[in-house]
């Protein structure tokens, strides 16, 4: 069932031991840019530095005794594995974690960090799903799902709820989105508490399969996405999509350029470090100024996990 | 004179209006990495990005308007011209500001940024010396050296007080050390506020010279230093020294690598930008444990400007 203001505050006050209430940050420098009063939900400064962990203490803490005793898994090489990978932890649960043999060594190590299991596959969702239901046959764990799951959406949405509580009465909510369930929790959170905002979302030009199920009202999947933010490739799905064409008024598409251009001013400017995805609702702000010129606009930060070696602006 | 509690609060009150009362933050994983309790007091999050914010507001906002009038001037391609440039535009004063040839093009636009009027001069010291008298008896203009000055420890004190009032019973407090303004300014602000509290610094092994003057109790001019922190290459000035040698109990010399990896680890971890210079005292106590473990220890972040082009780990 859709999670209603009840099951997002459950959410809430089960993952609150777990979990940041991560800080509202606010720049002058970026208001006077844009004209906007923005208030940034700094989820970069989250447990795993991203959003994803409220969602994976939400649904590893729902879960009945039984299903802990046979583990969790999952298959992602981003946050969610490695988000799900210290929720199990904390519950003393096996964290089975599918990730495609290509994975960067770094997040390879972090989940392993946490005591995630790891199985690898070829790099192609085929073989993901695969190798997961071999997982799940042989452990008997309980998949959690990075997006496509309700408690999943209803732990995401606890940011947005923080976020309303902090600032009243904000315009405008952005998210970015990717698989959707930030940006279903976002909606949800925002027609319970505070129905007047309105909920924009970002996505990348590259990867713009949300906005093309936007228009065609039906799950468009993401086809060879091609972006730097690597949190956004994921297609749509089916519990988050009905739940953003409901809620979501549109969704922006921003140039690769552009979200380069956002994160750098991030970190130039206020100091602080986001993931190419995270820039990219600020990216939307700063390409379409006339959208938002003296509104307050509540932009949820998604994360700060770079690989710094490589950055984009590298020579 | 030495600035006594008196003038440091006053200092406190003058720049109040102009300058962020910077947030003070802990990290698990710190604390967990040293055994200490490490409160960071980030001055990267000041304007201009950095500490020295404090004592140009603090100068500029002292002097009587007649002197005003003339405008005041500096040599620096650091972090000092851009606060002296803003300070001066806040107070509707001209900045005569010196900067050799070779300064990076973003420090000279951010200068610009901020109304400063440039002078170019070959880069040494020499020339910076002569290009300045030149500067003065053209213009009149007041010079506010970027440490050597009372009115800038005082400023520069006013961090070290925030942070006392903010945390009380440090065990330790520390800074790096480069032309000694704001170790002087935090050491006195210890004495005054905190005296049972230890003051240390931390400099880079590759530019030693407050290590050697501490140990000849005289000033041992920095001579070719070679060190990534570079806002820590200056000598120590003849005010700032005799407070230092006086009020400081001793300064740990920290190598090139351990600065980079202190840098990185609160990029990577912590998600906030410090530059080289902030990472010293945090690297002095990753290679120190035995003196900080279980001790509670305040840093000074003095800053976040970074050339995000050219960082030390890119390949």
């Amino acid at each position: 069932m859709v999670p209603d203001l009840q099951t997002i505050e459950a959410a809430a006050s089960r993952i609150e031991p777990y979990i940041h209430h991560t800080p509202v940050l606010t720049s002058s420098y970026l208001n006077s840019l844009t004209g906007a009063e923005i208030f940034l939900k700094c989820e970069n400064f989250q447990k795993v530095g991203a959003f994803k962990s409220r969602g994976a203490c939400n649904a590893v803490f729902s879960l009945p005794e039984e299903d802990i005793q046979r583990g969790v898994c999952t298959h992602s090489s981003g946050n969610h594995a490695q988000a799900l990978a210290r929720a199990a932890a904390l519950r003393n649960c096996k964290a089975y974690i599918v990730m495609p043999e290509t994975a960067p060594l770094v997040k390879v190590d972090a989940v392993k960090g946490y005591g995630g299991i790891i199985t690898f596959c070829k790099p192609t969702l085929a073989a993901r799903e695969e190798t997961l239901r071999h997982v799940m046959e042989k452990t008997g764990a309980t998949e959690i799902h990075p997006y496509n799951d309700y408690r999943i959406i209803a732990g995401q949405a606890t940011a947005a709820l923080e976020l309303h509580r902090s600032v009243k009465s904000l315009d405008i909510i952005m998210s970015p989105v990717g698989g959707g369930g930030l940006l279903s929790g976002t909606a949800l959170a925002t027609k319970y508490i505070s129905p007047a905002t309105r909920v924009l979302a970002a996505e990348p030009k590259g990867a713009d399969d949300a906005y093309r199920s936007m228009i065609a009202r039906q799950i468009v999947p993401s086809i060879d996405p091609v972006t730097i933010a690597d949190g956004l490739l994921t297609s749509l799905g089916t519990l988050t999509f009905p739940i953003i064409l409901e809620n979501v008024e549109k969704i922006i598409l921003v140039s690769e350029e552009t979200i380069v251009n956002a994160m750098r001013l991030f970190w130039e400017r206020m100091k602080i470090i986001i993931e190419p995805s995270s820039a990219v609702p600020v990216g939307a702000i700063l390409d379409n100024p006339a959208v938002f010129r003296n509104k307050k606009v509540g932009v949820i930060i998604s994360g700060g996990n770079v690989n710094l070696s490589k950055l984009p602006w590298q020579i």
